[in-house]
């Protein structure tokens, strides 16, 4: 049996604070480093053993593995990063506050912007600050890879080939896969191997912290994927997040 | 020009015990985790940017190494980790404290140990449960491959290969590489590179946490290379390392 955990990073400092953050680098807050050590503990607890493990660009991800890994004494595991794996593009809204944006806007406009399946919020500027490309972290990605905003559709259509390309080779191979990244690339790998719809995806909500795990016969054929934890606590915490972007 | 530095990992609760580590897996204690927060710190300082990192299969250099990625906020940078670049295995005497062992066997016999070039202390017992076979993360190694014991000579001789054939070749692609490692396998590296006898190199201490830059032209040719710091500190952290296998 072949075994793939996703885990979504845990609260940063901007979740905190309910700002919109994208590819924005911000860190974890405390709390967001206690829930990926508490992932961790589960994950050593459940006996899950990976070969490799995969995150993306953004040290909020790669501090949850880290986290994790060292309560799971594995801080060997060979990881490989990769934008692909990065947090949706939210274009001008990366810095906005959430609760602020949504009052400006109204929830509906908001929600269409968070949740809509292919409407990106409108683009940063070619020379604004924030554009990845003044960032030396993704110097070698093609100028045309590099988004200044992205819908649902666009962060799917990225982590979709990284997944057939390389991580589903991976996982035929190793047999055990561990991936930390962010709610809606995750969502782009549950959508594919999960075979859901846009509207199923959309209301989708993938709780943070929280081992995600995914069950396959050795053709890769997905046979079961469940959270490990608490089912009622599993559904408060996506309840949680479905609300995230509402005013306040 | 080319650069690659060396970062010894800082002390471990076992260099704190005074006792001989090797391939036990230790952590850092409180001070080598500042250690490597200030080499990270250092290295942001002087404008280093690698573009690649290297370290050990052993948690107190990938600490190391994860602390200082995160001070010169670059934990997105790719990171291979190999068991050729863990410490010199000290076979038997690995757990016991290291006056207690000068104590028994006299200060002469443990300097042999530590420091001849090609004399290993005793192996350990092959079904020794300190035996790496035993430990998951060694299973990709062939069984002759995995030391029950280590001379410097049998260290150096690992590593050597490695840099030959990965390492150099990524840096006279990559241009700035990050190497946090362990005193023996760092010597294996710093003696390939400056030539050094095996009596020159038994008696050079590479200090820890202070980030040592070799300088290289774009043939590999060495340039020059220096310690990053005061020169009076660093001349006491040498002699420091130097002492720590006598008696007390």
């Amino acid at each position: 049996m072949l075994k793939l955990v996703l885990l979504r990073h845990g609260e940063s400092v901007w979740n905190k604070e309910n700002r919109f953050t994208g590819w924005t680098d911000v860190a974890l807050s405390e709390k967001g480093i206690e829930e990926a050590k508490e992932a961790g503990r589960a994950l050593k607890k459940e006996g899950f053993v990976p070969e490799v493990a995969y995150t993306s660009y953004l040290s909020r991800a790669i501090k949850t593995l880290w986290l994790a890994l060292e309560e799971m004494n594995m801080t060997y595991l060979p990881v490989y990063k990769t934008w692909r794996l990065n947090e949706k593009h939210y274009g001008e809204l990366q810095g906005l506050n959430k609760a602020e944006t949504a009052k400006k806007f109204g929830d509906e406009q908001v929600l269409i912007w968070r949740r809509s399946f292919d409407v990106p919020p409108q683009p940063i500027a070619e020379n604004d600050d924030r554009n990845a490309k003044f960032d030396p972290r993704y110097k070698n990605l093609l100028n045309k890879e590099i988004p200044r905003t992205e819908s649902l559709k666009d962060t799917v259509e990225r982590i979709v080939p990284y997944w057939q390309v390389e991580m589903a080779p991976m996982l035929k191979d190793k047999k055990h896969v561990l991936v930390a990244a962010h709610g809606n690339s995750l969502r782009g790998i549950v959508m594919y191997l999960k075979n859901m719809s846009q509207e199923d995806i959309i209301s989708f909500n993938i709780p943070t912290g929280i081992p995600y795990v995914f069950e396959f016969d050795d053709d890769l054929h997905l046979q079961r994927d469940y959270f490990l934890g608490d089912p009622e606590v599993i559904k408060q915490l996506m309840e949680a997040v479905a609300n995230q972007g509402k005013a306040k």
